[in-house]
């Protein structure tokens, strides 16, 4: 088996020598310039993976994992419009660079692209895999749409919350795991079993994000810890603790949530302290664990050697233990 | 053979019926909106149409005739906003009656709703009707950004200009005959010369459009006489009139572009004079002569019997022959 290094290296290679066109230059730069920015190539690696875990030939499947990439690089190139985000990975993101219209219309190109790379692949597996493209696809549309409604919801409950990241985050990798399985020959019932192992610990991986956003080490950590909770991100941990919330807490809570002009570490530590109090960390550390004993049921009953189960069994824990 | 109206009809019930989830509403009811908008039906009643010539099943070829349609509206969905514009076909755009943000990612799975869509064929034609798709697909977004580059650019030259309506109007007429074409079992030479014919035809249509804005009845155009001349659009006529123009025309015409407040119907009469000095009309329409004659002895080649070749000859003339 292939380390998930070595893949996530040949995929940064492959992308760097993927080639658009030149004219017009205003559709196809933009392309180059996202996939140029770099990012772990998560996505792409584990479909190579999943081939790889199967037997298949690594090679082949890596048009259809490319195709994972421009696809994810497709929405962060509309994400960005829709947040507003002015950078993305310590570059000016597109729609700053160049202007919006053209980050509209070279994210269409890039999802048409998408498609083209995920066509190739052999004719007795075209229709399954573009029919999984097609879902995950769909899913993080969805994904992206309930994470915006919800900006300006009230109310929103833990199964909402929890289907959102499923559809924003968790359907990619299950997805890449399942084409990958289906293109290194895997059966059916395999290939459904994997997709289930990355679809929950997909969702496992962003509570855990949401998690150490709060509690994290932020030397480790990356990002700025607390930066969830400086701008009402409504994660897991937020949306629990407004369940949980009774009396004078209420009131407290709310204040720091509707208030425009305040010190940042002033209202990290007073809405932590809340957390503390009702215990959140635990519960969300109980959510995640539980997603993660989902992924690991799947995982199981898979159809593979044990050295195969535990380098995946392996990957799970490297992703899952990371950065406290 | 079926008439050209009632598969546009066809079409128009069969768009009605389709049906998306109700959950997130923002990013389906906009799909169903835009959907029922209406208009002409006539991509999908071509693609319809060739299937129908070659004598295929025309029912089995619905699904990938409505792709054309939704795919079509994607691109509008997404042109509104890049265009800023307020109304469509009588109704407020999506992106004004939600937000931006909404039409961007309605329209996002509105393109992966046509790739679903087109999937719906028999496997054995699979990948060659999604490769006329793909490359129809990217042709018409370079189109779209040509269109947008232009607007600001000097010195478009009437090859760049043919080359962006070819892209942007004219190769979505093309593909939709093609693909309708291999649903029919037409052999792979009379899939491309349909292809050609279809694309040609697209070209003098849009050449007739730019010549009936300036010279069109306006009872039977349908649209604004001089709406081209009003907001300086970049067409065949004004590219063609800029190449030509010599001595005080050249002052006399740029005063005109340069203008930002000016009587309408002054700039139109005025601005018409110069094309009628050129003789920018006779120009324009041997252009599209020409093209019309480039569909026709493609159409000759095509291996159908004398009827069916009719059936084509007069749908174009009656393409274009319309509201002098």
């Amino acid at each position: 088996m292939r380390k998930l290094e070595d893949l996530q290296l040949l995929i940064a290679k492959s992308v760097s020598e993927l080639k658009y066109p030149v004219y017009p230059a205003e559709l196809y730069e933009p392309i180059s310039y996202i996939l140029a920015l770099g990012g772990k190539r998560m996505r792409p690696a584990l479909l190579l993976m999943a081939c790889d875990l199967f037997g298949g030939d690594v090679e082949s499947a890596l048009p259809p994992a490319l195709a994972i990439e421009v696809f994810h690089n497709f929405t962060l190139m509309h994400d960005d419009i829709m947040d507003n985000a002015p950078i993305r990975r310590g570059k000016i993101t597109v729609h700053e660079k160049w202007n919006q219209n053209v980050a509209i219309l070279s994210g269409d190109v890039m999802l048409i692209e998408g498609y083209k790379l995920m066509m190739q692949v052999r004719n007795e597996i075209l229709r399954q895999v573009l029919d999984v493209f097609n879902n995950t696809a769909v899913g993080v549309c969805e994904g992206q749409q309930l994470d915006m409604t919800f900006e300006t919801s009230d109310n929103i409950s833990i199964a909402e919350y929890i289907n959102m990241i499923r559809l924003k985050t968790a359907v990619v990798l299950g997805g890449a795991l399942k084409i990958g399985a289906l293109i290194g020959n895997a059966d059916q019932q395999d290939a459904d079993l994997l997709c289930e192992f990355g679809e929950q610990l997909g969702i496992a991986f962003q509570l855990q994000d949401d998690i150490l956003d709060v509690y994290g080490n932020p030397e480790k950590f990356g990002k700025q810890v607390g930066g969830d909770i400086i701008s009402n991100k409504k994660t897991y941990l937020l949306i629990k603790a407004l369940e949980l919330v009774k009396n004078e807490q209420v009131i407290d809570l709310n204040k720091w949530l509707s208030t425009t002009t305040f010190n940042h570490s002033e209202k990290v530590t007073a809405v932590t302290q809340i957390y503390n109090q009702l215990d959140i960390r635990r519960f969300a550390e109980e959510e995640m664990q539980a997603y993660a004993e989902k992924a690991f049921e799947a995982l199981e009953k898979i159809n593979l050697p044990e050295d195969s189960k535990q380098y995946l069994r392996d990957f799970a824990d490297g992703l899952l233990v990371r950065e406290y």
